[in-house]
């Protein structure tokens, strides 16, 4: 089998450098000698982190696609643009691709996806997901024999770095976000990771397979990190939690549900000492229970280590993906947000005066929502209180519209903050 | 494909549970509708877990093992006697055969493989190490490009049950093991479990597969928890660590180790906050870096989780397995227990008088062993000071030579306790 690879930089450099490496153990587990004999990049005269000597390199990635000698594509340039219109002429060609795009895989898996259905090809894309742990290849093959109840990931690395700082070092989330774009974590714009889109496309990615439905990227709700304040932090903490950006996919009654937001989570579960860069999927089926799955979310050889793995699946006839693709399945119906059930964090500043607390707990009454912890911090100087509630589980169109009400209170003094909780019990 | 099963019991019936109940997901990712039609149980009339209305039964195995009609065998009987009678005779009369027995494959694996082999069948045992978590799996295929440097894992629920009760609720082993017993978690002889065998069984299998070598399961040095006293459980939390029964293998330099012993790891990392019968195995490939897989390691659902996620590779022709036994390996050397490089916990009683650390820190500096923390607690009643130690990384048959000088010393009230540390950095 000849390969060529679409992009040299991060993951396509780390793919040479660990098929060189791992030569041996690689052919002894795929029972070929495995190399990659063409790459399409940008500049053919920068300097790369791999050797190239071995390689004819092209600045026309066409030359890769189009090329009759070529079996199997590694896309490695990420975009939708270019990249899509590659996938496709390599598919239509009859080339296996395998991909570490989560953006092109989760706006336009479905279409690809049949495409190669249609060429009686592979598209893989292990290493799109949570970067070097096998967690496809997991809900896929290990789990074969589940249903699938839900699950829970930290899956974007940039996200769970800046939290960690802030709950460890008590820094601010504006301050981190510096540090890591300087340490090449964030990108200049740090969107895609901050604002949970990049989790978005993840997440859209393991429901579709763990449910065994269409991809549906745009049924993602989605909610970032960036309102997270160091008070929230503290908060958390006294309460027995921590802040995670978890990305959450459920079925229930036949229909599903996926969200990305901050979540308080309990200090005590594996999720919760899941820290800085690294990535964790919590998967619970209903035969094997829970089970989690940590790893490296991003980083040059363990997302190689995940393309790689897509490649010897490939040359050994043991591609498992039947899942998402080879069958037609329906679109799987969606929980609005409104029906969505979750036990929520708020948190409150209320001038301090007599009856403030009461009135805040008669509109809960009123909305069937009852008061499972609570901190008043000290009075500050403004006079005003710091209030921190956690609620008993209810439907998020309850809880707006609780907080709508009690937000029209002269009393309340800033917007009132609504996180999530799960108890992942 | 018609499926026999040998033993109805906590597994067999577990599978024949998941197979109903989830007889539609199973059907979607395996292409095929599954069920069991033969069933072989020791005592036709008594009760199971499971509806046993569709199925054959039988008190005769061998008319399970040839019978004609019947192309997949799961051996889930357990013991090595008639069970590897029946798999032999299974897997020359070309049937595949899936079994969750840890100690018939850790014993007998390498001649059964060879077997299968030479019959063009498959033998797999994903259920036998980690209950349902797809550990090896992972390491088979979702691994596949790395070299792995090493595992470390809690593969023994009943071990990590009891050490977790005795480091939260400060309960003596003897005590707590009566109740794992009563919990139908240990058996009423609980030596597989807490001497440490059941868990070098799973480590030999982990080890062949995650380095393609050979089974080699003599070669495991083993140390159960049943020396385990609470002083330790509490100089280790001072110390910030937590103690787990591991089971640990490294490949260094061409050569392998396996070891099964209590150890201390730091309080942070996510293999200490592992708690109660669940397992987990941390993997270090030499690109993807640290992973870990956590899940239940017993049960009847998940064992049966793992048991059909081999059915279901079988049936699909996914099966992954020429890592061990479809290709012939040399026996990987060893390196011997001297030579394994630790830091070491060392607990001391030693009467009060000066210059007794002078004297233990003198016989170190002799061995090229350092001192990296050390905890006395007051003087108990008998006038003796209870001394813990960390040392530095060094060779075991160094701190076992220095123990040995110093508990020639009179000061030394009684036998000097080593309990293994890793970092897991």
């Amino acid at each position: 089998m000849n390969i060529g690879i679409l992009g040299l930089g991060t993951v396509g450099g780390g793919v040479v450098n660990v098929l060189n490496k791992n030569q041996s153990e690689i052919a002894r587990r795929s029972g070929a000698s495995i190399q990659v004999t063409h790459a399409a990049v940008r500049d053919i005269n920068q300097d790369r982190i791999c050797p190239t000597d071995d390689l004819q390199l092209t600045q026309d990635p066409f030359e890769i696609v189009n090329n009759t000698n070529i079996d199997i594509v590694l896309e490695l340039m990420g975009g939708t643009g270019l990249a899509k219109e590659l996938v496709e002429t390599a598919i239509k060609n009859g080339k296996h691709v395998i991909t570490a795009n989560k953006a092109l895989i989760a706006t336009h898996g479905n279409e690809l996806l049949a495409l190669a259905k249609d060429n009686n090809v592979h598209l893989l894309f292990e290493a799109a997901v949570a970067g070097g742990i096998p967690i496809l290849k997991s809900l896929e093959q290990g789990l074969s024999a589940n249903k699938i109840e839900m699950l829970a990931g930290i899956i974007n690395g940039t996200g769970n770095f800046i939290l960690t700082e802030m709950r460890d070092k008590g820094r601010d989330f504006a301050d981190v976000l510096k540090e890591a774009q300087a340490l090449g974590y964030a990108e200049a714009d740090p969107t895609f990771d901050v604002e949970g889109i990049d989790a978005a496309h993840k997440l859209a990615i393991l429901a579709s397979i763990a449910f065994g439905c269409e991809l549906q990227f745009d049924k993602v709700s989605t909610e970032g990190i960036s309102k997270i304040e160091g008070e929230d932090v503290t908060f958390a903490t006294e309460l027995g939690y921590s802040i995670k950006h978890l990305g959450i996919a459920k079925q229930i009654d036949g229909k599903m549900q996926m969200r990305v937001h901050p979540t308080l989570i309990p200090k005590t579960r594996l999720l919760a000492n899941v820290d800085g860069v690294m990535n964790a999927v919590l998967v619970k089926g209903n035969a094997v229970g829970p089970t989690l799955y940590y790893g490296a979310g991003a980083g040059d050889e363990a997302t190689a280590s995940a393309v790689i793995a897509d490649l010897v699946d490939i040359i050994k006839g043991t591609v498992s993906d039947d899942i998402l693709g080879w069958q037609s399945f329906e679109t799987m119906p969606h929980q609005t947000v409104d029906e969505i059930e979750s036990i929520f964090y708020l948190r409150l500043l209320a001038t301090d005066k007599p009856g403030v607390l009461a009135d805040i707990t008669t509109v809960f009454a009123k909305h069937n929502i009852s008061v499972e912890a609570v901190i008043q911090k000290q009075i500050d100087a403004q006079n005003n209180a710091h209030i921190a509630i956690i609620t008993n589980q209810v439907k998020t169109g309850e809880i707006n519209a609780a907080v709508n009400e009690i937000q029209k209170n002269d009393f309340i003094q800033e917007t009132v903050k609504i996180i999530h909780v799960e108890t992942l019990d």
